[in-house]
């Protein structure tokens, strides 16, 4: 075992898309815990789109990262010392672990995994926050009723997978929206949805609607949000009334910069927006997982059991090696991975 | 009595703000109440923003007036025919009775109304469809809790001045926005809102913002949208994590024309919305109250006796005689109105 630490910090805010170049790799002693805290040892760690919004100096629900300091990420290891009796050498862990092959945490912000439950990566994708935030996002907000329709974009992803899923198995018509053809046979033919539309076969907003509103001819009820942009201009035409919006995420803007930055908004205005609000009575729900983790425990015990059985599905895209976080994070934006995204260390 | 009905049909659809010339007065023969019909002379009938939405040939949640077609009102007046057991002759009704001096109506679609209970206008607005929709909204969409603080624009109008008496006698802080200092010391004196600011005393929204900033010291829990435009772009950034914002009309963008207009969009874009949305943990829920009627009974049985108190004040802007509605209609739309408006025919 190492005695050194590497880590990946934000040398620089991107403008648009993030380059190579906004990450830097530092190597350093191995931390020490303090009173109460513990030292994992990195096995896998997570990579998310809301890590974009993490790199903006903007108002957002969550403090930039400031300039030199550690990328944050969501982690899965195990512990190599622990000033904390709930936690002993050999216990594997999750936290917010950043990008690095070791992190530090209190005790308390930790969460025990067992390794023989699960394989541990599951911690950070089908069970871990994007599952549980297409959980929460589709159960809470979504108020799926059988016989409806939803749509869901990234439908391959760890969210969009998680939603499609879990509204076939309440009864409802399932259309995803994937970037290309191999995607959208993996939402069908894997994930078993009723239905997969290749958005990048489709330029303009309103060639797209058209497909969607052919795979969705009794309107669309649900649409859970966690893009942005031309599928959003597409969709919300077509919501039935009364129809329901959770949003958990718009990669499709996240690249755009901060609040106040108008990307993709050439035909899409902010009066087209809120008058479809009124006149379709839609509900229109902002969310972020981490102010709910009160329904984890619930989540994982309706989930891990479909998990386990197979009945619900989960693909994970492995990146070896903390040097390909960056490219694989940025490739992740672009949607270039397929399934969760992950960065297996050890 | 006459046995000459008068009504005012839409002659032309406006582009943009309506003119004189959009209406047309007719006469014509007094119909004759079918099988389980009624005949109701109107004494009073209602202005409201949303026939503004009825003008237009745009996609809404309800059917555009057709060339030709009486305008749709509210309407409240004595039944001097009746076809059905539960109406009789000199019995008091409310029910849509249109821009006319007469209306037929199948008895289920009227509601008896007692003269001696309270002025009958009072059915059109207090205790009527807006009052009940400040009701609605601000209950249900709204969810106050004691100590935080609400925006009501058109805060003397009847949606309004409901939304921010209820607020208020809640425990919240209510800050009004109307147009012009006089509407301002009545939502003040009369109404008893905590603030009220004049929005024609600032040209951009973000001065209106720092106004609004400066009576809203702890941010803004809850926006009652019913206006659009520079209110909503001011106070959008205004809102606090978890804000509700309530829609039930947006009189500002009415007269932009149909969906995909894109009025007051220079600086506020759907981006920008739908990323406020996400990072406040917004609700957002358009609402009609034509959805919740069975609500009303409940409401009646809140509200009535404050109003009977005096608790819950209200104000009523009174045009004689159907010839005037098209300008009294024209000059709400413009905000020139205090109070509801009604037109009194009898």
């Amino acid at each position: 075992m190492s005695d050194q630490m590497k880590r990946i910090v934000l040398a620089s805010r991107p403008e648009g898309a993030p380059t190579p170049e906004n990450f830097r790799l530092e190597t350093g002693e191995l931390p020490e815990p303090g009173e109460g805290e513990v030292l994992v040892r990195t096995h896998y760690m997570s990579l998310d789109p809301y890590m974009r919004g993490r790199m903006d100096d903007a108002k957002s629900y969550a403090a930039p990262v400031p300039i030199g300091g550690t990328m944050e990420a969501g982690g899965v290891g195990e512990v190599i010392a622990s000033n904390d009796p709930s936690f002993k050498p050999g216990d594997f862990a999750f936290g917010m672990l950043g990008w690095a092959t070791h992190g530090v945490q209190p005790a308390k912000m930790l969460r025990k995994i067992d390794p023989d439950q699960m394989p541990i990566s599951a911690t950070l994708g089908v069970l871990g926050m994007p599952g549980f935030t297409g959980w929460y996002g589709l159960t809470e907000l979504g108020r799926p009723q059988k016989g409806e329709t939803l749509v869901v974009a990234a439908a391959t992803g760890p969210v969009g997978s998680m939603v499609g899923q879990l509204a076939r198995l309440a009864g409802l018509r399932v259309i995803g929206i994937a970037g290309g053809s191999e995607k959208c046979k993996l939402a069908t033919d894997t994930f078993g949805f009723d239905a997969c539309i290749d958005h990048r076969a489709y330029e303009a907003a309103k060639d797209l609607r058209k497909a969607i509103s052919d795979a969705a001819p009794d309107g669309v009820d649900i649409y859970f949000e966690n893009v942005g942009g031309k599928v959003l201009e597409a969709v919300l035409p077509l919501m039935n009334p009364h129809g329901r919006i959770p949003i958990c995420g718009m990669i499709a803007w996240y690249n755009a910069g901060g609040l106040g930055a108008g990307a993709n908004s050439d035909t899409l205005t902010g009066p087209d927006l809120w008058r479809n609000i009124l006149v379709k009575f839609l509900s229109v729900n902002g969310f972020i997982i981490a102010n709910h983790w009160d329904r984890f425990g619930e989540f994982l015990k309706e989930v891990a059991p479909r998990v386990a059985s197979g009945e619900i599905k989960y693909l994970e895209d492995v990146a070896e090696g903390l040097e390909a976080a960056p490219e694989a994070f940025i490739a992740m934006l672009e949607g270039g991975n397929t399934g969760k995204q992950v960065v297996k260390l050890v």
